[in-house]
């Protein structure tokens, strides 16, 4: 059953209010046999208090034992299947630095590579190129002119960077130029369907232009194209939720991700207190907030348990501002678990808090992974947290007579 | 996966016997903080003590967060995916005066309407006229002949009445009548799809023979079209689950939903201890009986927690005399949550019982909704009910060698 189309047909815009506190990776697992994880190490007297009066849950981002990146584990938690709604490669490295993609764009993952005398690459990436030289080499290849079409370049990191053309009939399935070996050069692109066949032109004037204006430099002398993608299709939280929704966020990825999806960016926060503060400032304008934190997963992702802790800890402390403008549901969780102990992302499900004046208490006592498998949401996928979320809110009809 | 398609390859005709005792809206809510829901403050020790040798579920009537009004929730209990197989307005307004719809119906919901001189609607509920006075009108309106077509009129309550046309060719997609406001006259009944230009034409006919018999009336002169639906087309019991299925109920809704599942009415009960004579009068015939109790329902509508509570006591008091006649599964649950906290349906899950020598028993020890939390049929949605309520009875085959 497409549940969101159901939500879609059942929605109503009322005055309530959602506030969605995502740290990001939340869930983890003990570091040492029959101990705590990170979560159930963490004092986190707010959250608990919350669970106390709320009701938990244990959340799949996708389906058990798949786990998701931050784009479909974003999607999900929005209430996007994610294998339904797609994000390209090129697509998600564009949102990654913050660029709105539009519906005439095709995105490209670029690398920067080396190339020998013969034009054979010699160096996939550049010789791990530093951030401050590779910038400004990307931004040059703005000069690139292309009749009919706009270009936009953005550096990414070390060797890569992002591609953008904007024009009349881009299709987005083009083949990659990368052919993950040394010794030969690199592809000419290549359409996969009719659609394409434009943009693959394109990338190849782009291409012979790029080249020229890296002549010369010792590492990043060429480029490959490692990801073609048009914008998504996304319907917006507006078409399916009938919601005005707001995202403050620190890190440009989820920005983008929110505006995948519709949201407005909101405030230019460095902090989660400055988050808060946005959240407190913009509270009248929107009936949907979308809070994400992410040292969480950073942390998560160092492997580093005890600071994770104290992420969480830090997290647990602004809770009291968000309860205090009294939203009608408050939900927190995560996009994905990020255990220490693995260093990464994992597939273990994501324990959910939902408050709200409408739910069935369930008797559980405080937030961690081990008190939400009694948790009355049970354990249930993540395309379901916003139905939850709506009908706590009061946003949803009933479905037949 | 079509649950239900496999189900209909794998039943068997037994002996074993299956009752689904159903107190309509059981799921609730507390009134105070850290109180009990109705079901949780209600004295049952013939429930609990089912529920300490049975097993324990938490059912979703469609899907998380959705709440389903009584037609989807019955359809779900009795395995008949709910957005699958759609009851329109018209079809439920038969089946809730009892009407048995067949398969060359068409069903009109109707409003009674007050026309003005000029033949624009001024009151579109006719005054909000009393059952009263327009139970005999909406008899009157049988005189209408058209050839071709039987003609049926059920009173429903003050300006509601249905309409059913029988004939050859009449398929339900034709549009409202009612423009929605009042100073205009009501539409032409327009045909969505081919198939239902002769519905279409017959509705025509309907009206113009009904104004001349309701010309003078002082308040419902007119009346209005609001929800053409053919009847459903809905497997029965016996093609699906090899089933000869009786349904015990006091409200001709309930009645007129079994039916449409093909279940047989039996009985004409008032109250519960009646239905259970004719549970015990009718034992021998049926090897599935669908026992419903509304009251819980009608007192979580009210908002009245306590009165709830005492439904539910009597509800309970009824449990040995089924449990007497020792069926083989017995199975105790509701269509969705009616928590009088909402005066109203809500998309809670529902608590399930269900009691069989062949069920593994979980630990729980009394029925109530927190209990279900750590059940043996975990958290599902309802269409897998019967599913295991045949698997339970012994009732299906294995799947595959």
């Amino acid at each position: 059953m497409d549940i969101q189309a159901l939500v879609r047909e059942l929605k109503m815009k009322t005055d309530s209010k959602i506030v969605f506190l995502i740290a990001d990776g939340i869930g983890g697992l003990p570091v040492e046999p029959g101990g705590p994880t990170e979560l159930e190490a963490a004092k986190t007297p707010n959250l608990d208090a919350l669970a106390k009066a709320g009701v938990l849950g244990s959340m799949n981002p996708i389906a058990p034992g798949i786990t998701p990146g931050s784009g479909p584990g974003h999607l999900g938690l929005f209430g996007y299947e994610p294998v339904k709604y797609l994000i390209g490669r090129g697509a998600l490295e564009a949102t990654g630095v913050g660029f709105k993609l539009g519906p005439k764009d095709v995105a490209i993952r670029c690398n920067f590579c080396t190339l020998d005398a013969a034009g054979n690459i010699s160096d996939r990436r550049a010789g791990r190129i530093a951030s401050e030289e590779s910038g400004p080499l990307a931004i040059k290849l703005r000069e690139v002119k292309i009749p009919g079409v706009e270009v936009f370049v953005e550096p990414v990191k070390e060797h890569r960077f992002c591609v953008i053309f904007r024009g009349e009939g881009l299709g987005g399935r083009v083949a990659d130029t990368d052919p993950q070996k040394t010794g030969v050069p690199p592809l000419d692109p290549v359409a996969h369907d009719d659609a394409s066949r434009k943009t693959a032109e394109v990338a190849k004037q782009f291409y012979a232009q790029a080249v020229k204006i890296l002549a010369g430099q010792p590492k990043a002398n060429g480029l490959t194209m490692r990801g073609f993608s048009a914008a998504p299709h996304i319907p917006s939280y507006e078409e399916v939720y009938g919601l005005k929704a707001a995202a403050i966020a620190v890190y440009p990825m989820y920005k983008g991700l929110a505006q995948l999806v519709g949201m407005e960016i909101v405030g230019e926060p460095n902090t989660l207190q400055e988050e808060i503060d946005v959240l407190e400032k913009e509270w009248k304008n929107y009936d949907f907030f979308f809070v994400h934190f992410k040292y969480t997963d950073s942390r998560g992702e160092d492997g580093n348990f005890a600071e994770k802790v104290k992420m969480i800890e830090q997290f647990d402390a602004i809770v009291p501002r968000v309860a205090a403008l009294k939203p009608d549901v408050l939900v927190v969780t995560g996009d994905h678990s990020t255990p220490a102990a693995l260093a990464s992302h994992s597939w273990h499900p994501v324990p959910v808090l939902l408050s709200s004046p409408a739910c069935r208490p369930d008797g559980c006592q405080k937030f961690g992974e081990r008190e939400t498998l009694c948790g009355g949401l049970g354990q249930f996928s993540a395309v379901y947290l916003m139905p939850l979320a709506l009908a706590h809110a009061g946003k949803l009809g009933k479905f037949g007579a």
